[in-house]
């Protein structure tokens, strides 16, 4: 492992030029920063971190809490809330607190005692009170406090696409199921608008309503069996894509016709929705753009500035569900390989 | 913020006894233990780790190198690695790499800089040198060097598996697709014992290989359509259970019956196998005990323990693609909800 007098001497400074470079101290010409840069980067050589955050009182470090990194929409996020701080010069710290409210508390105390310079929060134990707490948070997709930037999606906007597809499709009997509703969060709102619209058709329908930490699949198989089961007469469903992945796949087992007699509609756009056959249609979340406005806002609250906005609505697409690669050689994509 | 004062007083002891206590340096009775700790518990009061760590040179952060987070087997072990090293009070650090070997040697390096205290690798860039690296890293499902551990799924057993339930069915022209060749891995086996498996029973199976970061969903569907317009006689597939999904779905959009006229088995079992209908039987990777074992080896290392084997294999289950769930009430997962 390389030190500081290897770089010392391969960039043919002294070992105090490097440390005052290393350090932001003191004035170093352009030339002599080139040198030791140079020097660093060929040797791999890394300060060491531990001293060094004792010095500046940072981390370089971020918290991501989330209920599970398992679930797709939640896995997209991750990978790309990651590659935006990497970008940046942040680690990501991945915490999944199904909720757990002891376990997301533990990162405001990480937060709170230096170990992470800010903390992104995309899940919310709905007994722990964020209000009056200072230090850099952002939230996606929940209400936190007064005081905290969130950043989402534009569900109000996904609602009413969906809702306008589900009404363009002639369906007269109608369900959605939405998440748990006690805790806060903007994505309440594309079933809001989703019933309203409902509504001012004349179409009846019906929310239901999917218990907290309700992520597992094969949960999601047994919940929408017992409600195919009892409502045959419903011709149109919204929800997110799992469920609505769920729900495809036990019709199809009952022999319900996708979508002549169900039309299913679904939301998130992870690549999950491109399972399905016959296509599931979706609303598509603007994952990247989430992932670069959730990084700008904290990155800017860790250094001190001003984040003049408490809300980032980002627009959403619509997809029938037929997704084209970018791809287009198969040359590009595999060969025949010999055993 | 709860200083060691505040500790001090609410235990009722000197600021020095909870330093040691906090230290772990000279003796202090059970029961004067059981008062700061209750005290520490009661007011949240978190140590300074950075100063903390340059006493221990410890920083209880791990780091997990994976190629992408988004790819559902990999998010479900990140998602158990997460909790696996929560219960042995290490945080996680995620690094995607998508096989960038320069994300992973950072990672590298910051292993050497003290910045984590051990690595998971489950990703692998083909031009990093392993051999002589002596930190505390765990490999996943990955050949990385002579002395470094790897944990993985008894593929041989799941290739096997595999081979018998294509073979029961009476496929007669078989294809299997496989990985990047040129990552060093053990799941290759399971591709090399379907092979043989096949070639003993006189059964004709054509290997197709991915290229490398091959992660895209929308990437398999092109690939595999370009698979089947060229090759309609194929009636057995054996690939992992994105490409398998993948098949199945442009199998499905052409007019083949499934699993009548083209048998795909996969290869993974995460929950995204459990979307398909009709249901994709597969094989049930041991997500869990891998993720204890990778948590249990790497902690060893870290407590400069003697890790008495290189080699951690696992067994692996065969799923018929119908997936029971835990919750048999309905009562407990949904509820009608007024808007």
């Amino acid at each position: 492992m390389a030190t500081i007098t290897d770089v010392a001497r391969v960039a043919g400074v002294s070992k105090n030029t490097v440390s005052r470079f290393l350090n932001e101290r003191g004035y170093i010409s352009q030339q002599t920063r080139k040198k030791i840069q140079d020097a660093i980067d060929l040797l791999h050589y890394q300060p060491n971190q531990i001293a060094r955050s004792l010095f500046t009182n940072k981390t370089n470090m971020v918290g991501l809490v989330i209920p599970d990194v398992s679930q797709p929409f939640f896995a997209t996020m991750t990978s790309k809330i990651e590659d935006e701080l990497d970008r940046r010069g942040y680690k990501m710290i991945l915490c999944n607190t199904m909720h757990s409210s002891s376990k997301e508390r533990k990162y405001l105390d990480m937060l709170t005692a230096n170990k992470v310079d800010g903390i992104i929060i995309g899940s919310h134990s709905i007994d722990i009170n964020y209000s009056g707490i200072k230090a850099p948070i952002v939230a996606l997709d929940r209400f936190l406090s007064d005081t905290i930037p969130v950043v989402s999606a534009d569900h109000a906007q996904g609602g009413l696409m969906a809702a306008n597809a589900v009404l363009k499709r002639g369906c007269r009997n109608v369900a959605q199921f939405i998440g748990y509703s006690k805790v806060r969060t903007p994505s309440a709102k594309r079933h809001q608008v989703f019933a309203q619209q409902m509504h001012q058709s004349g179409i009846p329908c019906a929310t239901y309503e999917l218990r907290l930490n309700q992520f597992e699949f094969a949960t999601y198989l047994k919940t929408v069996d017992d409600f195919l089961e009892e409502n045959s007469n419903v011709d149109g469903v919204f929800a997110s894509d799992l469920v609505a992945l769920a729900i495809q796949r036990q019709a199809l087992a009952r022999g319900v016709r996708i979508p002549d007699d169900l039309f299913i509609f679904g939301y998130d756009g992870s690549f999950v929705s491109q399972i399905a056959y016959p296509a599931l249609p979706t609303i598509v979340q603007p994952f990247e753009e989430l992932a670069k406005t959730l990084a700008d806002v904290l990155v800017r609250e860790i250094n001190g500035e001003q984040v003049e906005k408490l809300s980032y609505t980002l627009p959403v697409k619509e997809s029938d569900g037929y997704v084209e690669s970018a791809l287009s050689s198969k040359a590009d994509l595999f060969m025949p390989f010999p055993f």
